[in-house]
C-alpha cells in the first residue's frame, strides 16, 4: 500500500465537523489540528445541518450521549448524506446500555455511514456477535475479530475499523490487519475517539476508496502512537497523551510507509 | 495504616461511573485510567440507572451543574443505592450559589452517600459552619477544619474528606490527618475532582471500611502529587498537570507506605 | 506602555466567570489559574445571574453554542451589566452558521460588552466586512485588519481585539498593533478562547482604561506564547499546549515590558 495522504491533508486542511462528547472534545480538536486538519465542534440542532454545506467530513461520537445530541446527530447525518459528505460513526460503549443500543440503531437506520470505528466489544455488538465488553472498554470475547469486522461491514455496507492490539479494517470483502500501535493507547482517554476523527480527515480526501483511506488513517495513527511511545516508560501516560499530538504533527507519509505493518487479505483478487 | 489497595485496583480495574462537569471530565477519565481503574462518563437520564447494575462506584460532581444533570444524578444515585454501589459526592463550589445549595440539599436528601469530598469552604457549607469561600476555591475561615469534617460526617452519616494543605478525613468518630501533598494541587483545575473519582475507585474495592478506603485514597493521591511536583519548578503547572498522570500510573503501595504522613485520631479505642 | 498588571492579578486573584464551550473549558480554567486568576465555569440559568454579584469579569464564548447556553449568556450578561462587571465576548466561528450570527446579534443587542475578541474572520463578520472564513478558523480576506478592528469597535462601542500573526486592538479611536506571538498559537485548540478569558482577568483589574487593559492582556499572552515556543520544534504542539501554561504561570511584568513589540497609533493626540 502506498501511503500518501498525510501530505495532502496538510495541504488542504479539510474541515472536520465533530459531534462528540465532553470527555474528548478537546483532545480530538487538538489531534485534528496536529494532523493538519481543521476541527469544528458543534452540536446545536439549529446549525448542524448547515455545516454540511461546507465541511469535508462528519464524525458522530456517542460518548456522553443524550437526547439533544441524538437529535443533532440525526439532522447532521442526514444533511451530510444529502451533501455527499462522508459520515463516520464512533459507537462508544454501545453495548453498555439499552439507550446507547437504541440510539445507535436509530443512527444506523437513518444515516448512511461511510465508516464505523470501534473497539472489538463495540463492533461485536453492532455485528450481533456475543462479546463481554466492560463499560466503554473493549472487553473480551471468543469470536474472531477479523470476522466481526467483516460481518459488521457487510451488515452496514460500509468500512469497519476495529481498534485494538491489532487493528482490523474491512469493507465486507477486503480485510487489512495492522500490527502497529502501542499498549499505551488504551491507557489514555480519547485515543479511540481521536482515531475516529482522524479517519474522518482521511475520508475527507478520498471517499472513492474508503477502504484504502480508512486503512491509511488507522496505520498512520498507530505509527504515530508507536513513535510517541518509543522513548517513554511504560507508565508515562501523561507524557504519551501530550507526545501523541507532537508525533501526529511531525508524522510524514514516508515514516508511515517505512514503519507500516499492514497485511491485506481478501478482495477481488482472491 | 497498611497501604495495600493500589495493586488491587490495578488487578480488578473497577468500573467507575462519573457524572461530572465539562471542565474536568477528560482529566478525571485520564486520572482513573492512570490509577488502573476504568472510567465511564455518562449522564443521560435514559441510561444512568442501568449503569448501576454493572459499575463499582458512582461519583457525582456538581461543577457546571444544570437541571438535566441534577435529574440524572438523582436517578443514578438512587439506582446505585439500590444496587449497593458506593456513591461519592463532590460538591464543587456548593456555597457559591443558591442553586448549588438547593441541588446538593436535594441530592443529600434523596441519595445515601458513602463519602463526600470537598475543600474546606465546601464542606463548611455542608456542615452549616460559617466560612468565606471564593467561587469554587476553598477560601478562608476561622473554624477548625478537623471539626468541620467531623460535623459533616456526623450530619450525613458518611465519610467526609476535606482536601487542602492538610487533608482531614472523618467518619464522625475517627479522624485522619494527611500531611502529604503539594502547593501545586490548587494550581491546576480538576485536581480535587480527580481525587473525588480516585476515592470512588478505592471505595469500589472496599465498602466495608470506608474510612480506611477514603484515607488510603487521599494519601495515595497526595503522595502521587508530591512525587509529580518533586523535580518541577514552582510555576510549572502545565508539567504538573501532565506529570500527575504519570505519577499516578507509576505509584505503588510501597511508595505510599514509605512516604505517608498520616495521623490517626479518635475512634473506638479512645 | 507601562506593563504592570500581572503582579496585581496575582495579588488579587480576580474571580472570572466563564460561560464557554466543551472543547476549551478545561484549558481556559487552567490558563486562568496559571495567570493567577480564579476561574469559575457555570452555565445554569438558575445561577449565572447570582454569580455577577461576586465575580470580577464575565467571559461569554460561543463555541459549541446551544439554546440553553444562549439563554444563560443573556441572563449572565444582563446581570453583569447591572453589577458593573465587565463582559467579554468571544464570538467563536460567528460567521460559520446563521445560528451563530443570530445568537451573537442577540447578545450584542441585549448585553453591553466591554471587549470583544476574535480572529480576523470573526471580527470582520461583526463589522459587516466581506471575509472568507473557514469554520472556526480565521480564513483570509482582502480588507485591512486594523480598519476592521476599528469599525467593529465603533459599531459596538467597546474595545475590539483581533488575534492573529499581528494582534490589532482598537477602541474605535486608538489602535495598538502587537507583533509578539508564535505560529504555534493556531495549532492548538483554545488558544484564542484562553486569550478571551485572560482579557477578562485584565479587565477585572481595570475597567476604567479598557483599551490599555486589553492591550496589556494581548501583549502578555503573546509574549507568554513566544517564550513557550522558544525551545520547541515547530511541530511540538502538545509540548506547546502544556508549556504555555508553565509560561503564563512564570510570566512577569518585566518580561512583558522587555519583549513587547507594541505600536500605538491614533487616539486623542493625533
Amino acid at each position: 500500500m502506498q501511503f500518501n495522504m498525510i501530505e495532502k491533508i496538510r495541504q488542504t486542511n479539510p474541515l472536520i465537523h465533530n459531534i462528540t462528547n465532553i470527555v474528548v472534545a478537546n483532545y480530538v480538536a487538538n489531534g485534528l489540528l496536529a494532523l493538519g486538519a481543521s476541527p469544528i465542534m458543534a452540536d446545536a440542532e439549529q446549525e448542524v445541518a448547515e455545516l454540511a454545506t461546507f465541511t469535508s467530513a462528519l464524525v458522530l461520537n456517542i460518548g456522553t450521549l443524550d437526547a439533544v445530541k441524538v437529535k443533532a446527530m440525526l439532522l447532521a447525518g442526514k444533511a451530510a448524506n444529502q451533501q455527499g459528505v462522508p459520515v463516520i460513526l464512533d459507537p462508544v460503549g454501545v453495548g453498555a446500555t439499552s439507550y446507547r443500543k437504541q440510539a445507535v440503531a436509530e443512527l444506523l437506520q437513518q444515516v448512511k455511514f461511510t465508516a464505523i470505528r470501534g473497539n472489538a466489544g463495540e463492533i461485536a455488538q453492532l455485528a450481533g456477535v456475543a462479546w463481554s465488553a466492560k463499560g466503554v472498554d473493549a472487553g473480551e470475547g471468543g469470536a474472531d475479530i477479523a470476522q466481526i469486522a467483516q460481518q459488521a461491514a457487510q451488515r452496514y455496507q460500509c468500512v469497519v475499523a476495529v481498534s485494538g492490539e491489532i487493528d482490523y479494517i474491512s469493507d465486507g470483502k477486503q480485510l487489512a490487519k495492522i500490527a502497529n500501535g502501542t499498549p499505551m493507547f488504551p491507557k489514555i482517554t480519547g485515543s479511540g475517539c481521536l482515531l475516529g476523527a482522524v479517519i474522518g480527515a482521511f475520508l475527507a480526501l478520498d471517499q472513492q476508496n474508503p477502504f484504502i483511506a480508512v486503512t491509511q488513517a488507522c496505520t498512520a495513527y498507530a505509527v504515530a502512537g508507536e513513535i510517541a511511545a518509543q522513548h517513554l516508560q511504560a507508565t508515562q501516560y501523561g507524557q504519551f497523551y501530550t507526545g501523541l499530538l507532537d508525533s501526529l504533527a511531525a508524522l510524514t507519509d514516508q515514516q508511515v510507509q517505512q514503519l507500516a505493518k499492514v497485511t491485506l487479505l481478501g478482495g477481488d483478487d482472491e
